[in-house]
């Protein structure tokens, strides 16, 4: 670095690399780019890479900041760096004889490909092309590589390219011209002289059009391609691209210039782009193409049939070997797979890029997993390497990638909703869960169609493959369901348009339309809804874990599953419970890892055989006595409930809720409906409909429901909570262990916990003197009413734990209705009010800080008090990282999602280098 | 004190009055309760008071604290305090010729009547009753003494009492029987002798139930009184009182034990209550009552009719004049009105009792204003003694209290609501407001009846003298409309069945039905809804400030109001502000003292004539192009309804909402009325219901409204902007000035802000541009949603102002549905959870944090900005002390709630010693 000039304390601006050695290296990705950053070091691993230099990103802010001048230290560097260049390629610039060429690229910390521009064969004039000529020994070669260098300089530094899809291109029309003139149709059949001639119409279109004389001197081209380069970081399409990607506008990018290489030069010329491994599968294997006598563009347009990298080693066996060899160096160093660009001039190879390579979920985790046996990388490593979500693909029914690529080739894609539940499901359409049922048993396979789902709807959703609703957003009932069931599901498909009467569907503005029994597939993991039947194919580890039906040994991929759970569980310090409410629910998420439930909504079994009507009758009932009628009914059909999954959960915690939803909820709305109720109670139907219309509310979210309920029928908590002690004993009894902890939701006052603690801790005390055995328990909250995150301090004096309820806690937050947020939520997420939907991932600033007063304040009154989530959010990767950095205790979340969070724990904690990685225990 | 025996380092529970000396004052009211604080006062004074002495509350309580013992010291202290007050009387305990006979009463801090024991005559047994009936040479009076005295010790102390309703008093029984026996049916035709009998036969009674002799020891006498009068401190009664009124259980009780003095001993004696001025009409003259030869209990046991006061005068010439001087030197003493209880034994007269009087909120205004005008009181005392809620009965129209009287008698009242809107109103019933309007026309007096009330009924409800609905609480539609326009309401009234068909309605479990045009009268301030008509009269300050049918000077009622409102101008520091909707509102509210307009709700105005149908075309619109062409018919009706404010305003600061509610508010929900706008606009019905259903909620609440709306279509924010500000230029150019504040509503984002304040500013600019005209604006945020709250700091950035919408962050803040909440919310209140409903009085522990934290946050971006509060709770007094402790610069309530603002806000100020007095401009 001291070779270069005096900089008068400025920062240095220009970093040479080649000739074995280079000022950059791998980590200055930020100075450097990554393009940048990967050739130095690759010129510092003793790799072939064309000589050049690297204008820094520093450069590029210094230039935006200064009113898109440059900084003046950066002239005499870039003057100290060019004759570097040619001395290490032996070459000059503007030489008539053997002149050097360059191309000028962008290269940013993140990838942003093709979104700036470039300029290629730089240095090229009336004098130069003489050299060219005479080096090559191919006239066609130079002249068709200064046409090419002329048009795009001409595009890209002097502005000729069109701006709107409606003007053409000026060097186009002089091309096209000149092939009718020439009476061909491929720009191969045009001669050296033809090209010339081009050469010479191009800058005289310059010259008309702007006014100016194309640049002949190589120096200011030079110039012009760099401001170029710098420009295009603010074209409309990098700002685009970094605003979906975050990428912020200060970063800016760095430029390379670099010497050219030609792959295109005859015969013993090639050129290609490989990885390390296989990208999708994630075998270790070279995997790669490439192409003889041709540019890099070539490989990927797919006019010409690039070879697999293997039938290299017979084309040119030492640059194979060559490049076999740097393949398996840059492994080793990276210890990463490595995507690779690389050149033969004349049988000598050069590498022009490398970079970690992009791969598919699968890859990236056979990769990692790999890579930690081939002792390149520790365990800690590999699990940072695996995005959390993208452990769907080992747990869901995928589709046959090629047969959905043609499906939708094919203009099978219908609409697209909500990505609500993943995983791939095709069926035959039904309209309503009773016919969902009669054609499951038939043994087709069936996709529920509702406008929305309701609790009514569950067997139906559980004869189907896939649920597919019109309304609703990512929390609403069907999504909810769906996901602890481990259904696949697209919600809230707003364009679709179901008729319940005629039973089909259509997508508005289309005609198609979709009748009872037509086959379609969704998929739940991109929310597309797709016309016709497209095979899908089970998950592995489903079928070894819950289908049993795979034995592990034949399960590679159930293997690579189990080692990073493994690992997982060996760094987490969160430990992850379910939401389930029947016993296989509860079985299905221990097979998936859960270490308890951390929530069981109780009201779901209500609507179970035999249950709705005590239930009715109870919320019918004209006075306590008739209400404590119902009840009785209802207790020992709940205990057994309870027992089911007691008996799943072997002694882990099982977190109970009681009842939570508004009771009109329970009964029919329709008239048909409330006569067969009023007849099986024995009212009339009109006292029914009053009682309905009696329940009516605005606002049920924040109407009566939660512990209101219980506060208003203490009876109803005191039978709940029998029931759940009556079946603790039960199970205690039949030689299981259990740990009741049951939850008051909607608490938002001390006052009301404490009335309903007094009833749970009095059917307690009744059971234990009723059998004689005692058993311990917990009584606890949710927070979920902001007012209950604010009081927290006074609530947890009563409450022996608290689970965050963080869907009705960002409801109410944010004041937005989950089952009609589709109408501006998508918008406020496409706006950027909100970054990702609030229902997805929590929202810290929001939501997150009354999440983190409750925990403050919890804890001044109750030290050790437990914490945890069993909101929606409990799922979701960044939630359960922040969950963790606020220090709850557990999440909670679907059965399907128990891997997925356990991974997201395991983030979390290796992230979180300040804490001992020591695993709390319940 | 020095004269009392040594305690060994425990406190002085005894303290001794009587003889023109007393060891207590009225300051220690805390110690020896309000009844012997005010007797020691009055011995200090020089008036006659029979001598005792005081066990204090600290007994009482050490008493409670030991297990139901008391100190030791205590026992000393009473003996050393007998012999002075045998000294003071000139009779002995237990004298057989002349025996000191003592009273033993409670005496609380807070007054607490008839919630504890008491008793008469102690001293009596068969040897001191000779004395008795020698001193009084009435044998009769003597035994007639003697048997109330051992009932009421029997079923004070001896707790011969009944405990349930159907149990029988044996006393009663026993003098029941006598009475058969002698063949009479009154206690006063039992002669001495039966008197006598009675005595034994209740001796034996309590010999045979209690198995124990009546204590004949009148030492032991004593002891067992001051058990029972400190026991009765814990009865159940006393403690549901101290609940209701929140009387600490710690504060305890003090006992008075007095020497018994006798109105009943003949002609020359008598007793009776009096006030120093009239309680009724605060008018300066003795007023009270009395009875020669009576005891107190026959003074307002209305069996005999009691004199009034002045009639003593003819009776008992001395007596009066003493008891006159004595009423002056009490007021020119504790500068109050006193309420007295005084006895005549034998010509000589005796005080009782003096407590600060209580009296009608009308006359404690009076009282207080003569009492400054007097110079009794300083102007802050005055305002300190009026309850700034019941100024209320200054500004609405009252019922004629005998008439409601007489209608109560006769059982005329039907049901009873929440008191939504205060005042009397009484009229004809109808049941839609077009029939509102068309009665109305025809001069009859309307009360408008709805299950609940919606915008289209606001015609109606002006018309109306009052509004009756069965749904909605004290924030519901027709709550908050009612209040506004300054009507008589009563919400929520449950029992009602409404009847729209037949047009009547009923009450749960009655059979009387209302048919429309049936008279009803409600009362808005207790909620009563009453059948047929009684009399109202209207308020003088209405009269002189709105109609402007009376003149000040022949206003005396308006004359009191004003000098309390000067004062209370003088001394608050809060701006009082108002909210309006219209020109009308807005000069009333300045009639009222309004300071500016601190809420103007832009959607009632789309209700008007002329809008309601360029709105529906704007919401059913299909395209952004569409809406543009509805607004651009709405904006100079917008431009009309602003300048109509502004006008009114006359400069002061008005805070206009942009548009909030959900667009289906606007469309009608019926088949006709869908009809009716489809051909209007142009469409299909189908088209009409399809959007209605699209724009169906779930939680409308949680929905598509507030700043979404203006987010999704900022061309309606755009178009309100622009009429306000060409509203502006209108009124500027008219030589006014404007000050207009444009509020986003419902942010919960500071982008959402952002992106609206964006849109404003435009709008601002480009009528500035075309008109050549400067003006000063704001724009600011509602804080209504939890998250604005929690993010003030961001929203602040952007916010030149915050109100506080407390209706909807109580709503989120405790996830409660104001327009659901009847279902619980009172039962709450009843149980305690919230001891006043949340949308009454902010939360102050859960919303109120919400707001602290916004005030605090928000200052740290924004050092001076603006804050006031526009929701219901601007106008309830304890809500405006709680605006005024955290610091907000205005509150803002309905115009008829403005004189009570600015009291409640002079209270907090004077109550506020901590800050100056310095009223901040606005």
């Amino acid at each position: 670095m001291s070779k270069n000039k005096k900089n008068k304390g400025a920062p240095k601006y220009v970093y040479t690399f080649g000739g074995g050695k280079a000022e950059g290296k791998a980590d200055m990705k930020n100075l450097l780019g990554g393009k940048g950053a990967n050739l130095a070091e690759m010129v510092n691993l003793g790799m072939p890479v064309p000589g050049g230099f690297t204008l820094t990103t520093e450069l590029c802010t210094a230039y935006y900041d200064n009113n898109e001048k440059y900084p003046e230290s950066v002239y005499p560097e870039v003057d100290w760096a060019l004759p570097i260049l040619e001395a290490e390629m032996g070459m000059k610039f503007g030489d008539p004889d053997d002149p050097l060429l360059v191309s000028v690229r962008s290269g940013a910390r993140a990838s942003m490909p093709g979104m700036m521009d470039t300029v290629l064969n730089l240095g090229l004039n009336d004098i130069t092309i003489q050299g060219l000529i005479k080096k090559s020994g191919n006239p066609r070669f130079a002249y068709d590589s200064y046409r090419r260098f002329v048009s795009m300089y001409g595009d890209v530094v002097l502005d000729m390219k069109p701006h709107t899809k409606d003007d053409h291109d000026p060097f186009e029309l002089i091309l096209e011209a000149k092939k009718e003139a020439r009476g061909v149709s491929l720009d191969v059949d045009l001669t050296a002289e033809d090209l010339k001639e081009l050469v010479s119409e191009y800058k005289a279109a310059i010259k008309e059009i702007k006014g100016i004389d194309f640049p002949e001197d190589p120096i200011k081209q030079l110039w012009g391609a760099i401001d170029a380069v710098f420009g295009s970081w603010n074209n409309s399409r990098a700002i685009v691209y970094r605003k979906l990607n975050n990428i912020p506008a200060e970063w800016g990018t760095a430029v390379n210039v670099q010497a050219m290489v030609y792959g295109n030069m005859g015969d013993d010329s090639g050129t290609g782009v490989a990885f390390t491994r296989d990208a999708a599968s994630g075998a270790n294997y070279f995997y790669g193409e490439f192409l003889m006598n041709a540019q890099g563009e070539d490989v990927v347009a797919g006019i010409r049939t690039p070879l697999p990298i293997t039938q290299l080693k017979e084309i040119d066996p030492k640059s194979y070997e060559e490049l076999d060899a740097i393949r398996l160096r840059l492994e080793d160093h990276y210890a990463d797979m490595m995507d690779i660009e690389f050149t033969i001039q004349d049988k000598k190879l050069y590498m022009l890029q490398c970079r970690v390579g992009k791969r598919t979920a699968f890859a990236a985790m056979k990769i990692a997993v790999d890579m930690v046996a081939e002792k390149r990388i520790k365990p800690k490593e590999a699990l940072m390497r695996i995005d959390a979500d993208k452990l769907n693909e080992l747990l869901r029914p995928i589709f046959d990638l090629k047969e959905k690529k043609i499906a939708l080739d094919n203009k099978q894609l219908l609409a697209k909703g909500l990505n609500a539940g993943p995983g791939a499901a095709t069926g035959k359409v039904v309209f309503n869960a009773e016919d969902a049922v009669t054609l499951a048993k038939s043994g087709d396979p069936v996709i529920l169609v509702r406008v929305e789902t309701s609790p009514e709807d569950i067997a139906g959703m559980d004869a189907s493959e896939g649920i597919l609703t019109a309304r609703g957003g990512m929390t609403s009932h069907a999504a909810l369901v769906a996901r602890q069931m481990g259904k696949v599901c697209v919600a809230g498909c707003g364009e679709l348009i179901i008729n319940y009467k005629t039973r089909t569907m259509r997508v508005e503005g289309s005609d198609i339309v979709i009748k009872e029994n037509d086959y379609i597939s969704i998929d739940g993991s991109t929310g597309e809804v797709m016309a016709g039947q497209i095979k899908t194919s089970p998950s592995e580890v489903v079928r070894v874990l819950i289908d049993k039906d795979l034995k592990e040994e034949d399960a590679p991929v159930y293997q690579i599953y189990k080692q990073i759970m493994t690992w997982a569980d060996k760094y987490r310090i969160l430990n992850v419970r379910t939401n389930a409410d029947q016993p296989d629910q509860a079985s299905n998420a221990i097979a998936f890892g859960a270490e308890g439930i951390g929530l069981t909504r109780t009201e779901h079994m209500f609507f179970g055989e035999g249950k709705i009507g005590p239930m009715r009758e109870m919320i019918l009932a004209k006075d306590v006595e008739g209400r404590k009628a119902a009840l009785a009914k209802l207790l020992p059909l709940q205990r057994e409930d309870f027992e089911g999954i007691f008996k799943a959960m072997d002694g882990r915690p099982v977190t109970i809720r009681t009842i939570d939803p508004p009771l009109h909820e329970f009964i029919p709305h329709d008239d048909a409906g409330q006569k067969e109720i009023a007849d099986m109670v024995g009212i009339t139907p009109e006292a029914v409909k009053e009682r309905v219309e009696q329940l009516h509310e605005f606002n049920p979210m924040l109407g009566f429901r939660g512990c209101r309920l219980g506060t208003a029928f203490p009876e109803i908590t005191y039978m709940q909570a029998r029931a759940i002690f009556e079946a603790t004993v039960n199970v205690i009894n039949g030689g299981q262990k259990v740990m009741p902890e049951i939850m008051i939701p909607l608490v938002g006052h001390v006052a009301e916990l404490k009335g309903q603690e007094i009833v749970v801790r009095q059917a307690a005390k009744d059971v234990m003197a009723e059998t004689g055995v005692d058993f311990p328990y917990l009584v606890g909250t949710m927070i979920e009413v902001p007012r209950g995150a604010i009081t927290a301090k006074e609530i947890a004096e009563v409450a022996e734990f608290f689970s965050f309820g963080t869907n009705d806690l960002t409801q109410m937050t944010l004041g937005v209705s989950r089952d009609d947020a589709g109408s501006f939520l998508p918008m406020y997420v496409e706006k950027d009010i909100y970054q990702v939907d609030p229902f997805v991932s929590v929202d810290q600033s929001g939501v997150g800080f009354l999440m983190k007063l409750a925990v403050k304040q919890g804890r001044k009154s109750r030290k050790h008090i437990k914490l945890g989530i069993c909101g929606e959010h409990g799922g979701d990767p960044e939630s359960v990282e922040f969950c963790h950095r606020i220090g709850l205790n557990y999440v909670s979340c679907s059965p399907y999602r128990v891997p997925i969070a356990r991974l997201a724990a395991a983030h979390a904690a290796i992230k979180d280098q300040g804490k001992k990685a020591k695993k709390k225990k319940k």
